[in-house]
């Protein structure tokens, strides 16, 4: 199977829901064992965080992998310990490949011509994970410096079997200061918006879904509203619920009526989760695995309650191919 | 010196011109002796792709040293070789440093609150190279995700001495297809132009012009006049020079009218000058680095007849520096 959307709504099916787990380690949170000095030896320090992240993150795919259908890696937090955590991203999406997971890398690259192809091949993997050094099966990409720097983002995940997800309404509280430019009063995000359904729409091939999607926040639920019409062939990746205050009602428009179309992120909320009152009560820190595993399965509850995502635990198989 | 404008003025002043050397390798275009099979043995072949990206960089760095301000290295050439590619990066930013070149690390990072703050301790070392993984003098930033995004580079910046170029107008043809929504009869390109120039005016310290810079293309000169206009406390980086159809005419609205207030960047133009008909007849393949030293020379000399930057040559010890 190559085309990116068949291989997401495949995961999605199998695992039933369609939660996506951000890997975002960040030093200070780090459950104590791994900020333990000397437990980590080789290199300078930045070498030693990377090192930290890149157990911590796999071993945080061990307990996920059985649960969701895709995790998000955010490049930020690897690059900031240099090459060495440029290696540790290498190494945890290789890992979360293995596992089966579905990988978008979050580094929300952009740029023009030859150096937009420079990217894209050297992120999207697609659907061989050896074909190119970061294996991702998606990428975020921002849009800002125009269509024709999507394309060949787009040429290049077709070829691959990889997708997209290009930031159209971002979940911050300052996404509207220019993503909200009224251009003949409708937004700069609409007129984003309008050219990635184009691509989405141009790379359906048989399926339901192109491969090119949209970032749109569950911050504000009215546009995530707008923006699910605006977008019938785009799947969504839908930051913002949990620790950025947006809850599962409000995600609810994200989906189609069968529960598909949308991946829903909570980074924080779960790979902190041994933080979380609700969890620090029922686990010691050291068991912080077991906070993940609940976080998880509670986030994949609420989903499954107050969305149409519950209707994917009844789907019957090969439902989600069907062009 | 900690403040980054002023950094970038002595490099200007020191070598009389505004030209930036864009550090773009692209494998089919490095000259013939980096591609010989087997002159790298080590690793696969990406990170042999990286190791022939390292060595000529570092030699066209050799080349350009004596002759201007600052280079910038194309983040997406070096990540395309995966981890090892991110490490050549890392050795050429700092073998650049070593050579007394301002360094604008071309990454066009953007995400939201920490995320951007994990970015920005990354690659903004500034004053002091060794104060970050990557030993970046400025980053180029892209402001699609709001003004907010922006603010933690900026604290970061402005703690270390370093500096930001954001994306506002760039060089693709299809730039306009979002940077020229029309907001209030204003297009949005303008209206991140105005945020940059509130964040140049308030890192001003002593200096003509702030931290925070503009990324302008050369491709309109219209536009970039009406933009150095309305940054005037803006350094800009100027790209679409040379291989993108600009002439030195065409950026000579960039400048103040002593020369200063823009570095104009060239890549493919200078690095791979050897493949250019009027360098190809005086300089055989192997001469390349001659080739290069003469479009730099060239460039320099362009830009002094057709530009303000003219000024430069006359300019005094210490007038970058007077507020």
């Amino acid at each position: 199977m190559h085309h990116f959307a068949a291989r997401l709504h495949a995961a999605i099916q199998n695992k039933k829901n369609p939660a996506l787990v951000g890997l975002d380690p960040r030093f200070a949170q780090l459950p104590a064992e791994f900020r333990v000095p000397g437990r980590y030896s080789a290199g300078d320090p930045a070498a030693r965080t990377a090192s930290a992240y890149e157990e911590f993150s796999c071993r945080v795919i061990d307990v996920v992998a059985p649960l969701v259908p895709a995790v998000k890696p955010q490049a930020a937090f690897f690059e900031e310990c240099g090459p060495a955590g440029c290696l540790a991203l290498q190494r945890v999406m290789q890992y979360a490949r293995r596992a089966g997971l579905i990988v978008i890398c979050d580094a929300k690259r952009g740029d023009i011509g030859t150096t937009a192809e420079a990217y894209a091949r050297g992120y999207l993997a697609g659907a061989e994970a050896a074909a190119a050094p970061w294996a991702a099966d998606a990428l975020t990409v921002n849009p800002y410096l125009g269509r024709d720097t999507l394309e060949p983002f787009v040429r290049t995940a077709v070829e691959r079997g990889a997708g997209l997800y290009v930031l159209v309404r971002t979940s911050n509280p300052g996404a509207a200061s220019f993503q909200g430019a009224a251009d003949d009063s409708r937004p700069l995000y609409r007129n984003v918006a309008a050219v990635v359904e184009e691509l989405a729409l141009a790379t359906c091939e048989n399926h339901p879904f192109g491969i090119v999607g949209a970032v749109v926040g569950a911050t504000y639920p009215q546009e995530l509203a707008e923006l699910r019409a605006a977008l019938p062939h785009a799947p969504l990746l839908v930051p913002g619920y949990g620790s950025q205050g947006a809850a599962a009602a409000d995600v609810a428009p994200a989906f189609t009526s069968d529960g598909y179309g949308a991946l829903v992120n909570s980074s924080r909320g779960v790979i902190f989760a041994w933080e979380r009152p609700e969890y620090a009560a029922r686990f010691a820190a050291s068991q912080w695995e077991q906070a993940v595993e609940a976080a998880a399965r509670d986030m994949i509850a609420d989903l499954a309650r107050l969305t149409p995502a519950g209707k994917l635990v009844e789907s019957p198989p090969g439902a989600a191919l069907r062009p």
